[in-house]
């Protein structure tokens, strides 16, 4: 058998045919063509009401932290199962972060451990959609609205995922809050190698969010003809991406249901064959509240212990499989342990220790699936 | 006569190959191949000891000062008359930016004027090589060694320019402060759209720079085999730009020496053709003192008045020629005004007034290089 590889990003084909447009283009500084194409198509999928593309998710969560005006004492609820990303962006503005644990049947935040760790100092609720499936967002919403909370939706793997309402209505991931972020960095199901995208759902944030990724300049009404000449009118930093960076990212986004349609297929093949390891108790398997869907962005197993994870890492690396695990709990990290404020945070760091992603992505034929099925069957048996 | 724009970002050629094969590594995350033949290049062109690429000159600037360790209440001292990143970079981390006047010959900040603006809060000098054109450095690095200041240099304009020591030694820009920042903003002479890079001098800084450049983790020292596993040792963010970047701007920086002595003729054409009316003393030329190189990032001329300079940019763009004017005076911009206190930068504002950029790029014929001079001249008659 040939090696599986963890990643690796997948090309739709055009993604040469929009670079070379752009060069040809002559102007790939930011907020170019593509990057616009881009910004319309992300409101489209998403319902938001404004899409802002980043050189990265990091950059939009900075963004959104400048929005919201943290400042230093604010506090942000963040899980601690997450990318260093999503507590560094309210870090940099001065904010104390309050890590939450995860939910026992779910690497997403515990929602229902939220409210106890609202204080007059709690700005805003950071909720990560975990391999794209979505936090409870009526529980935290509901507590926003309640405590007067700013919601950030860290949507990094959630692209084309969605929230059912209790009425049925669905929602799509970083639609919800007051602000959403998307990550396009190259093991993202769509892609730019490195890129994000800030959404915006809560008109306040719409002008000043245009000016913050200008540099703090207002620029972007200029080039509109809104006013004769641009200047500095509030922080900010070079937030956009280059138009080569938009070009390859519409090519992606263009292609977005191809792409999910294939991965669905190779998530659902892996959850239908290992059903039965399952069943027995064995491992576990990625939970799929019913209000939220599945945008197969990631297949993870659950170990019984942290010693059994690495056998079988270890096994599938010796017959050429690259199985990996996840997140280190944030709150026990070396920067961040001796600021935490000692509770204890289990299910984090059960799913540190336990949780491994399989190999998931377009490159990948029904035979490297089933060969990875087999293996861990095997290694079960 | 076609129009003659102000800028036209050149291509070498080789950008559409380079980035093809970026894509056909299947890896275009940063990092990657190119980003290490770049860091490279830099290090070769320049003398710094690490050059790391950054998403764009902004966010170099934001390495630089969490590197120097801003915290609410330093002080920096940043010339008037510059690009709104090089202050706001220092802002974002809390800092107070105390601005400092122009020289009289020259847009580049007053060196005589700043050693009167140290206070015990100061932390930092940030000088900028206002278009290319090197500050005295000795005067800037003397003051600091004495003061114990840092001092990072905003050389976004300033590729392939140096300063030459008393003894004759020259230094590119860039490599003599503790740190150094380059733009490749697609109106610079390099470029990829989007684009920066942080030149690190001081040997204490190169560990860290690798560890905010990468999110606030310590991924590169785990990518070289040093760890076995990574994780949250500092703050950071997401600085690296992605593999199209990288491509993209390797083609331009290993045809540099081309690039620079094709500005250069066009620069010198400028400079000898309008020194009739610059004898006459009708305008002031570019003032390049005799410790700076000159690497033709911009011609501008100085008018005697913003009437005229509002005439004269009209009456090129009527003749379908585009000049444009340059920076505001950041003192009295809407965002600072209320925060500077009260002291009059004059020349900062005089250059805000009266600077005007001529067209100067790789797309300009001798005939569109005389049409503009002989338009000038003709406008002075």
């Amino acid at each position: 058998m040939k090696k599986i590889s963890f990643n690796r990003p997948f090309l739709t084909g055009k993604e040469k045919q929009y670079l070379e447009k752009a060069v040809a283009n002559g102007m790939i500084s930011g907020n170019g063509e593509y990057t616009k194409m881009c910004h319309s198509k992300l409101v489209e999928m998403t319902g938001c009401k404004k899409a802002l593309l980043t050189t990265s998710c990091t950059d939009a969560l900075e963004m959104a932290a400048i929005l919201i005006d943290i400042n230093p004492g604010d506090e942000v609820i963040i899980p601690s199962f997450t990318f260093v990303s999503t507590a560094n962006a309210f870090i940099l503005r001065g904010a104390k972060v309050v890590f939450v644990d995860s939910r026992t049947d779910h690497p997403g935040m515990d929602e229902s451990a939220v409210e106890a760790l609202v204080t007059e100092k709690t700005k805003a609720i950071v909720c990560v959609h975990y391999a794209g499936v979505a936090c409870d967002m009526q529980v935290i919403m509901e507590i926003a609205k309640r405590r007067n909370l700013f919601v950030v939706e860290d949507a990094a793997q959630a692209i084309d995922s969605y929230y059912t309402w209790p009425d049925g209505r669905k929602q799509a991931l970083g639609s919800i809050g007051n602000m959403g972020t998307l990550s396009f960095h190259e093991t993202k199901n769509i892609q730019c190698g490195e890129g994000g995208a800030l959404l915006i759902n809560d008109e306040q944030f719409c002008k000043r969010a245009e000016i913050i990724w200008e540099k703090g300049t207002n620029r972007a009404a200029f080039w509109r003809g809104e006013i004769d000449k641009y200047g500095w009118v509030d922080i900010g930093s070079s937030f956009l991406p280059s138009e080569l960076s938009a070009a390859f990212l519409f090519a992606q986004l263009e292609q977005s249901e191809e792409i999910q349609r294939e991965r669905i297929r190779i998530w659902d093949s892996y959850d239908n064959a290992l059903a039965p390891l399952i069943d027995k108790g064995m491992i576990t398997k990625p939970h799929i509240p019913a209000y939220a869907t599945n945008n197969a962005h990631m297949y993870y197993l659950v170990c019984k212990t942290p010693e059994e994870r690495a056998s079988l890492i270890s096994y599938l690396k010796e017959r050429d499989i690259h199985a990996v695990f996840h997140y280190l709990s944030l709150h026990s990290s070396p920067y961040f342990h001796k600021q935490h404020d000692g509770r204890k945070l289990v299910m984090s760091d059960s799913f540190s220790d336990r949780l491994v992603r399989l190999p998931l992505h377009m490159h990948m034929s029904e035979e490297d699936v089933d060969h990875v099925i087999a293996t861990i069957i095997k290694f079960y048996s």
